[in-house]
């Protein structure tokens, strides 16, 4: 996976590093749960949030830094991601994450429960050893805390159909916005860049987790299966309500009622004709347009942040991320 | 539930502010959640963990101790056991727990994750809160980690007749030993006790931790259903075998067999005959063996601390806890 990585090769570098940490933390005695976590951590994931801590410390002197520290923080983000993406398929019963069978799928919810439980302790193992005594201690467990509380705001509000823009702004400000930010945030504080620095970091990186969470829910309506490698409109059939649905329904109700008022026994035909009905009342033109705002003004941040190649890499990664072709 | 310790009136007193903050952390904009957890908590545990903490907290002297700091820790404690029946709970099925629907049952599993999830991070939060640059942080992430790969352990070992008595010593070592044992280090610690107090309170700890589990795992098979308020052999019929059966089974394989040999299929009846052979057999009267041996050597240990009312107290519960009548 780390061949996403191939044009930024001090990053993959690093990266290599990062990989090479996690498999040591997925040691334990129980050899299911370690085949499982390391088949899950080498299953295709880009290793994004690692990738942005990282150049966010390029910023600060390599010659103040800790890089065994760096390695340990930038291993915790992941780890953390990680174990809300395995109970988050728990919620789901998803089949599939990456194009690989999920974790509870394969090996059932008792493995799955307590495989992302190991990855929580493993997460508050590594910061324990990186950054005790450091505030940043306190401000993973706020984050953490925000993340479940944003996915538990998003099952809250399943099958709501007044679920407005500004809930699921909020709610993927929590669930996946959260993790960028402090991930930015991070890596310029334990670069050893400036205290501003570090506060136009964090900035960043929540745009750029907003504007990524809304181009993944866009690809739900537009990718096909094959590119996406994940069941198409899965979604949709547990009652989650994303932006360009949100958009294309506050505007024509009675266009998506008929289909909607099923809730929990939409046919993958009916899901397939809301998806088309999205794109023809602009649903989906809409939720670009919020998507690039948030873009543009990360790319603005960005070019406010010093001279030098993390900076340029820092623009060529969200440019290539989040200018995507639909 | 606090009424278990009418007898014990200032750790009656100090549990009271434990359990407040408890609530306070369980406040979350997820009211579902919210009084889920809030029923949880209230649904007839004795925080026996952070009495214990608390206990030992009383062997140094108070006028160098922090209250505020002791009772985040006292909460965090009861917090973590809380994260983890939720869990488990959700791998064994079980409908009750404590004579109250479990979680799971109840809200469904997908509430049961997040809820034990959201537990997690706010045992995290309250470290972070009192004893952030403390070496306590470290063993706190690594005794969560026992926690697990002990609960990893016995679901390993599920149905396997070879599982011996140095299997289920280390499993329930972590599962539950390890709680107590930091919960009386902890205790020790933060109550600004000697090096050496500590260091034998954790030994303290460790052994109330082991018999409390075989009496526990005892119970299974000699309680009546409505006094123990848990379904009889739960634990025999998800392939759990306790030191009863696996004392009785390694001398008498050949009685049990027809029964193991069901694994799943094992119906209620079969289940209270493997019961009632368990005890005819000696099992239950050699696991209680073991039982009376950790708890005296828990009690000769107690008796080397310093005079002190504590030590009165510790003594006290420990006989009530686990001199236990059949």
């Amino acid at each position: 996976m780390l061949s996403y990585w191939n044009d930024y090769p001090t990053i993959q570098n690093k990266l290599q590093a990062v990989c090479s940490l996690i498999e040591d933390q997925l040691e334990v005695r129980n050899k299911e749960i370690q085949e499982t976590l390391i088949e899950f951590a080498n299953s295709g994931g880009k290793y994004l949030r690692p990738a942005y801590f990282l150049f966010f410390t390029e910023l600060g002197e390599s010659s103040k830094q800790n890089q065994k520290q760096l390695t340990q923080i930038a291993a915790s983000i992941e780890i953390l991601h990680m174990a809300t993406l395995i109970h988050d398929d728990i919620i789901d019963d998803s089949p599939l994450r990456r194009g690989n069978t999920t974790v509870q799928s394969r090996y059932g919810k008792d493995i799955a429960v307590y495989a992302g439980d190991l990855l929580f302790t493993q997460f508050f193992d590594l910061l324990t050893q990186s950054m005790n005594g450091s505030p940043y201690l306190e401000i993973n467990a706020t984050s953490m805390k925000r993340l479940l509380l944003g996915e538990l705001d998003q099952m809250h509000s399943r099958f709501n159909r007044q679920e407005t823009v500004e809930d699921y702004l909020s709610s993927i400000n929590g669930k996946t916005a959260e993790l960028f930010w402090l991930a930015c945030i991070q890596g310029a504080h334990f670069g050893k860049t400036s205290e501003e620095i570090e506060s136009l970091s964090g900035e960043i990186g929540r745009d750029i987790g907003l504007a990524f969470q809304i181009y993944d829910d866009i690809l739900d309506y537009t990718a096909k299966q094959h590119v996406l490698q994940k069941p198409i409109l899965e979604d949709l059939a547990q009652g989650v309500y994303t932006l360009p649905l949100i958009l294309a329904n506050q505007e024509h109700p009675e266009v998506f009622a008929p289909y909607l008022d099923k809730e929990k026994d939409l046919s993958l035909e009916d899901a397939q004709q809301v998806a088309k009905l999205v794109v023809t009342y602009d649903g989906v033109k809409k939720a670009k347009e919020f998507a690039h705002s948030y873009t543009e003004r990360a790319l603005q941040k960005i070019a406010q942040l010093p001279e030098c190649q993390a900076k340029d890499g820092i623009t060529r990664l969200t440019k290539q991320l989040l200018q995507r072709a639909f």
